[in-house]
């Protein structure tokens, strides 16, 4: 059943405090903190069959939010944006460095490359 | 009422879609086609209190997701980020015109602006 932890801990950042806050300690326990189905059931005094019942209704309703939204996608074709900035900045840096040695040049090409790195964060 | 359309028109496009029919119906008459609320009673023939109240219903749904999700939010944050990196981008581009006259740094610079502009837009 572990076997889209990207894309749960994603759904999860966008969707998780829409969830019950029951939904919300399972999903955790079993992604974030990555404990098996039985060890939460064991912890939890419930079945296992219990756990993983709450955890797929919280994985539904959380991918019925992006299906309708799409806030996720939007989100991601951003991704490729950001990768053509970050690969003009840096070809900006090695032409100066080979070209100009300009000091300024070398600042502004590493400022874009920080300001890149944290929106992609 | 009607004051707070820009702030309406993103709750709306990144929510609106959970929205039920009727409530995502009345919304866009009222903020993306701006009738007033009695043109809006008039044409559905209910009361202009009914029309009100399934828009305030609406915008109080979108706005608590807004409040648990803080999505809106984190949207914007971003655009401090994209206004650093077009601001250095532009220097380059300056930088480049007064001292070296290199084309492909002209590109380049290009290339960043026309990217973080699709990024804010």
């Amino acid at each position: 059943m572990k076997n889209q932890t990207y894309r749960m801990t994603m759904l999860f950042d966008f969707y998780g405090e829409l969830l019950t806050e029951r939904q919300k300690e399972l999903f955790d326990f079993y992604y974030n903190d990555d404990l098996s189905l039985a060890e939460i059931a064991e912890n939890e005094g419930i079945s296992r069959q219990g756990v993983r019942d709450v955890i797929v209704r919280a994985e539904a309703a959380m991918q019925e939010i992006e299906d309708k939204t799409g806030l996720i996608r939007r989100f991601e074709q951003m991704r490729s944006h950001l990768d053509a900035i970050e690969s003009a900045a840096s070809e900006i840096k090695t032409i100066n460095f080979r070209r100009y040695d300009d000091p300024r040049l070398t600042e502004l090409s590493d400022i874009i490359a920080a300001e890149t790195a944290a929106l992609k964060d």
